[in-house]
Order: C-alpha cells, then sequence, then structure tokens
C-alpha cells in the first residue's frame, strides 16, 4: 500500500470514527479516558521496554541529547500521561452546549450548539507523552484523530497506541477515533495535511521549522503559533516596584518557553531609576543585555543591541532593552516587531492603561501582569492543546473549545418564509 | 510598477490603516458610513454614467445577458447601497465587547476582548453594489480592506471608491482604510490572496468555479461556502401540514438560492400519504421531481433520480426525492451526500427531534422550520457578509462578528508566576 493509500484509509476511518465521537455521551468520552489511563498503568513495564529501544535506536543514531531527552519516558513523565488523562475526563465537556436561543419575529427560535471540529491532525516531535496528551483532548472534544509523532519515538508510539485502542473499545467507541500513524515515511505528514476531506484542522506542536514548513505547505487550516517574541513596556507611570518584580519574572522565570520576554521597553522618564536595579537584577541570573543607545547611555557595559534583536525569539538567557519616548513610541515597537503573542504594560494610569489593552493587537495583552501568565492552565483553560498567534478560530492558548465549532440551530413550529 | 509590487504596496497600506481602525470610535465608523452614502447619493450621475460605460463594454465584448443584469446599477440597487450604509450604521459595533472576565487563584483576571480581525481582502463578480456592501461592514467591524471586483466593472467600482475615500477623509480616517484594487489583472487576485503578512482573511463572494480557485491557492485564510446541498427529512412522526408547507417552502420559496433544499427525504410509513400532495403541489411550480426506486413506486409519472442527483446543487426548479426507512438512514443519506449547509427535520417526536439536532454536522441544523431561513437577517445578524460551511473560525451565515476576533485580556495588580 502507498503511503497515500494509507493515508486516505486512515483519513476515511477518521471521517467516520467522527460520526461516533458526535454520539457519545459525555460519560462515555470520560469512561474512555479512564480505561485509557488503566491500560497505560497495566502496560508500564512494556511502554517503558519499547521506550528504551526507541533511546537506543536513536543514541546508535547519534541523536543528539535534547532529542533523546524529549524522547525518554521517565518515571515523572509516565506518571505524569496517567494524571492528564484523569484531569481531562473532569473537565467539562464543552461539547452540547446551546447558548444565545433567542425567538426571531419570524417566530423561529435560533442559538447556537457547540460540537466537535469533527477530525484534528495533530504533528508532533518526538516526545511520546504528548501522543497521550493530544489523544485526550481531542476525545474530550468529541473529535477523531489522527497523531503523527517523530519517528524517533515509533516504538513507543505504537506502544501507546495500542493501550489508547483498547480503552477506547472496552467503553465501546471505535479505535479508530485515534489513529497513530505507522509509518514513519515522511510523505505521511504531506497527505495528512493535504487531505481536507477527511481533516478538519491540524495542530503542529513543535519547534518552529517544523510548524512554518506544516503551515506553507497545508490545504487544511492549522492552528499554530511561530514566534513568541514577548514585550513588556515599563511607562512613565509604572509602580518601579511592581515594573521590577514583572520585568524580572518575564523574562527569568523560564527561558525556553513562548511567554517569555524577549525585549523591555522603558519610558525614557523613568530609565535611569528603573534599569540599574534591573541591570544587578539580571546579571545575578546571568541575563545577557543588549541595548540601543539611550539603554547603554544608563547601562555603559552592556552589548549594544543589533536591529536584527528587535526580531528575535532568543529563547536563552538574553534581553534586548531599548528606551522609548512614551506609550506611544512603544506601541509602535510592538507593531513593528511583536510576533502579536503576548505583551504587557506597566502602568498606574487608567487612561494609558485602557489604551494600551485596546490598541496592541496581540493574542494576549496585559496590565500590570507578567507575560508567563499566558498559558492555558493559567487562564483557567484546563488545559492547552497549543497557542495561535493568528487571528482566525483559535486565538492565545487554545483548550478544549478550540477544539470544537458552533452550529446554528433553529427550533420551529412549522414556520415558512414568506 | 509590477503587480506584485502595486499589491504589495496596497497590503502594507492596508496593513497600516488597519491600526487606525482598530483606534476608530464607533462614532468615527458610523459617521464615515453616512458621509460615505452622503457621497454617494451627490456623485449619482458620476457613477451610473460610469456603470453605463461598463455595461456598454460589456455589450461590446459579448458579456451574457445574466453578467449584464448583474453589472447594472438599476435605481433599485444604486438606492440599496445608500440605505445599506445607513442600515450598517445603525448596527451594535461588535469590537471592544469584553467578555468572560474572571478573577482567577493567582490574582489576575482574564477575559477576552473581541477585535478587528485587521485587514480582510473581498473577491466579487462584477457587481458593483457588492463594492458598497462589503466595505461597509468591514469598515463597521473595524477592518481595513482590499476590494477587488469583476474586471467588467472596474468604471463602476473606481466611481464608488472614489466617494468612499472621500467619506473616509471627511471623518478623518485613512483612505487606505478601503482601497479597491485599480488592475484588472487577474495576477492581482493571486497576490492578494498569497500575501498573508499583509491580509488576514479572504472572504470570495460568487459562484462555486471562482471559490474553488481562490480557497485551492490561498495562503490566507478563506471563509467560504462551495454548495449548499440541502434536504428536508419528513419523519414517520411528522406533522403532515407543516412538513407540505416546509417542503414546498424549503423548494420553491426561491430557486437560485444556496438555501433552498435541493434532495427532500421521506420516511417510508409516511410516503403514500405526503409524496402525492406533494407532486400536485411542485407540479403547479413546474418543479420537475427525479425519485429514487420506492418513490417512483407511489409517484410512477416522475424522471427516476441518477446517484449523481444526490450531489448536486440544482439552483433551478429540480428536486431529488429519496424514501428512507427511517431517521437514521436519512442522517446516512445526509452524512454521504450533504454540503454541510442546512439540514432540517419535520418530526413533532421529542427524542427524534433532540438526536438529529445533536448528530447532524451542518452548519444549520432546524426543527419544523423551512431552509430558506438559514440567511444572516433571519438569524438576527443584521448583515451578511458570507456563509461558511468551514467548521473552522465562522460557521454559517457571517455577519460583523465573524469579521472580528477575540483576544486575551489580563488585568493585574503586579503579579508575577511563582
Amino acid at each position: 500500500m502507498t503511503v497515500k493509500d494509507y493515508m486516505q484509509q486512515l483519513g476515511r476511518q477518521a471521517r467516520a470514527a467522527s460520526r461516533d465521537m458526535l454520539a457519545a455521551s459525555t460519560d462515555d468520552k470520560n469512561r474512555a479516558l479512564v480505561a485509557i489511563a488503566d491500560a497505560i498503568t497495566a502496560n508500564r513495564e512494556l511502554i517503558i521496554q519499547e521506550n528504551a529501544r526507541d533511546l537506543e535506536n536513536g543514541r546508535a543514531n547519534g541523536l543528539e541529547p535534547a532529542m533523546l531527552d524529549r524522547l525518554e519516558l521517565t518515571p515523572a513523565r509516565f506518571d505524569g500521561m496517567i494524571e492528564g488523562l484523569r484531569q481531562v475526563a473532569a473537565l467539562p465537556d464543552p461539547c452540547g452546549e446551546i447558548s444565545d436561543l433567542k425567538y426571531r419575529p419570524s417566530g423561529i427560535q435560533v442559538g447556537k450548539m457547540r460540537v466537535p471540529l469533527g477530525v484534528v491532525g495533530i504533528i508532533y516531535e518526538s516526545r511520546p507523552n504528548v501522543t497521550i496528551d493530544a489523544a485526550s483532548l481531542c476525545l474530550k472534544s468529541g473529535n477523531a484523530t489522527i497523531l503523527r509523532g517523530g519517528s524517533e519515538a515509533i516504538h513507543s508510539n505504537q506502544a501507546i497506541a495500542k493501550c489508547i485502542a483498547a480503552g477506547l473499545e472496552s467503553v465501546g467507541l471505535p479505535a479508530s477515533a485515534v489513529q497513530v500513524v505507522e509509518t514513519t515515511d515522511r510523505a505521511a505528514v504531506g497527505e495528512l495535511i493535504t487531505m481536507a476531506e477527511y481533516v478538519d484542522v491540524i495542530v503542529p506542536r513543535g519547534g518552529r521549522s517544523l510548524i512554518e514548513r506544516i503551515s506553507n505547505d497545508a490545504k487544511v487550516s492549522v492552528i499554530k503559533h511561530l514566534d513568541g517574541i514577548c514585550h513588556v513596556f515599563i511607562d512613565d507611570d509604572a509602580d518601579l516596584d511592581k515594573a521590577f518584580n514583572i520585568a524580572l519574572n518575564s523574562k527569568t522565570h523560564r527561558y525556553g518557553v513562548c511567554n517569555a520576554m524577549e525585549t523591555l521597553l522603558v519610558a525614557s522618564s523613568v530609565a535611569e531609576k528603573i534599569l540599574p536595579r534591573l541591570a544587578t537584577a539580571y546579571a545575578e541570573k546571568s541575563v545577557e543585555l543588549r541595548g540601543c543607545d539611550r539603554t547603554l547611555a544608563i547601562l555603559p557595559n552592556i552589548n549594544a543591541a543589533k536591529p536584527e534583536d528587535w526580531d528575535t525569539e532568543y529563547l536563552a538567557p538574553i534581553l534586548a532593552i531599548r528606551v522609548v519616548d512614551d506609550m506611544t513610541a512603544a506601541m509602535d515597537h510592538i507593531a513593528a516587531h511583536s510576533s502579536a503573542h503576548t505583551e504587557s504594560i506597566v502602568t498606574e494610569n487608567y487612561t494609558k492603561a485602557r489604551k494600551f489593552m485596546a490598541l496592541v493587537d496581540s493574542a494576549s495583552v496585559m496590565v500590570n501582569a507578567s507575560t508567563r501568565f499566558a498559558d492555558g492552565f493559567q487562564y483557567g483553560l484546563g488545559a492547552e492543546i497549543g497557542i495561535s498567534t493568528d487571528k482566525i478560530h483559535a486565538r492565545g492558548p487554545v483548550g478544549l473549545e478550540g477544539l470544537t465549532s458552533q452550529k446554528w440551530i433553529v427550533f420551529g413550529d412549522g414556520e415558512i418564509l414568506n
């Protein structure tokens, strides 16, 4: 069977299974999640064994240590999979919710019902625990799923896939509701992202190059974010203690995450007061600072920022700093350089807070809070399948609701259009 | 200047104007709409003159009568443009609405704010009144717009564009908030739908072939529908008077519209009672019937349906009829043949009504109502930019809200992540 035929078959099966998933009750879905958790627990030895095979092959093929690390199902990650399944089972079911039901002058009653998207394709790198993570969110939101993990994790993923299938079947749901692609042929990805007949949305999880390639080639809608170039702006009217804490936390709480601050903007009137204090704190955490000319006038010992620094997501202990005239200049900088992920202003000024909130065009806009809060769990979504910096469909952290759609429903009593 | 350079320039200007539109108040936008209506009124002679030029060229180039008809700005269409602008000015502004604002355990307050998408590209055929229709909805929803109408309407559209620009400038908004593409080169469409840097969404309006071509080639999200193969299912438990009225209205109220019924499904237990009565009524309206074998057994004088009839959008006085065993068989037929636009069940049975509503995966699902109600005005949206049969972003009739997005907003008091 060619890769194309194989993927088309998965697609047809997923489309058929999506009808069963639409009919599945909340209880069916929750029992499936718990049954999968039980199957994973019961097959711990086998899964760890298959993971060891992947690790061995990875080492033999000279995989980088960082990739080997992500590939490993450590005891904590293994327990995390089981815990995650139980947590998703405990979340409210987004499907079937009816809202905005109103009578119209014609007599019909019109509203919206939240429903699954249908078939979700997930493409991710060699992190076997993502298989469970993604499968559980798609299952709970009533979607059928096709999962395509990195080829280095193929044995781990196949072992996990067997547990998922067993769990689904034990509660009477079709095993094809969650299908893990069995071929490591890269052509499978190309098929998955172009078979719009069978797949409603693609969620790529992984590095920028993977996501960029997928969104360039996809014929199916993609929920994605490419960069997280997040800004904090310290306004003239900032409370400088809040500013200090937020600027420090946004950069240094974790470096390799998309919601970390990459550029700090400071109003010129407060720059001399706040920057030396911040520079000392950053130095203690070994954060390299790269400043504009006006920053260098205050902090002469740091490096000069080059133009490309304003457009770089460091994902590292490096911070670009720019002194700006005022909030307007800060918003101009953000409009020119932001990746539209998350921006925060620190200010006590009511009018400026309101203006910044209204005019900054990013997925998350904050006043007096660390950019690190831009996260599905912190926002109360209960789970996160990804983050979107697009404006269509889902924006910012995407939880179960982002894996659903709303259809219109009409209750009538024999009404016809005059 | 090449077409590519020209379109890139429009894109840059639109992106810049979208920031001004984001900052525009509700009053600014409403005053602009009224000012445009005034400019259109004041330039009636000129616009009609330019429209006459387009009509003359069209006739000289052998345009079909149906196309010439759509191209003509009749007095009714002209007045409709002005009336439409005033109606859109009277609609509530969707932008800035804040919802779901809640405190989280961390102390931050998280909610969503409705905001414009940014830049909307509209591609349409040679109907000059669509220029005003589309421009007004994009303007009211706070978006910058690039309009690309059919080349046959170029002079009419340029004359209308001047009125739009004058209206925008008279209230201090940039003329580049609404740009009408000045070249008739087809390459302009190719640029518009691929410059994702400058365009957030494309709304194609027109025939199936136009929309299909655009969605195949686009690198930007497209809000679209291809077909309207709508079904009415008359259940065993239908009130047969309601069934008669709904089946007649759904087919014969208007033939050339996407929400007209194209296939009637009838439960076998009521087929003998309802079909002859319906056949007489359809015959009076000269609707050609094409039936399955079981339908032919009841109505021997109609044509036999071929397999392709179940997948055809007639947009004409033709109706396919199929007798099915029960609701499950009807839903199977719908899942196999529907274009996911609108389906309606006629039944008095509570359980079946509820099940049909939950399990039919179309943009609009109805109980005891004519499919003709699937329309933005009937649903209370106040206006309609198009209809979407996709599940991503907007579904079904798309009004002002479909031209917006929601960003996350966070109000803090200096919170940092622990």
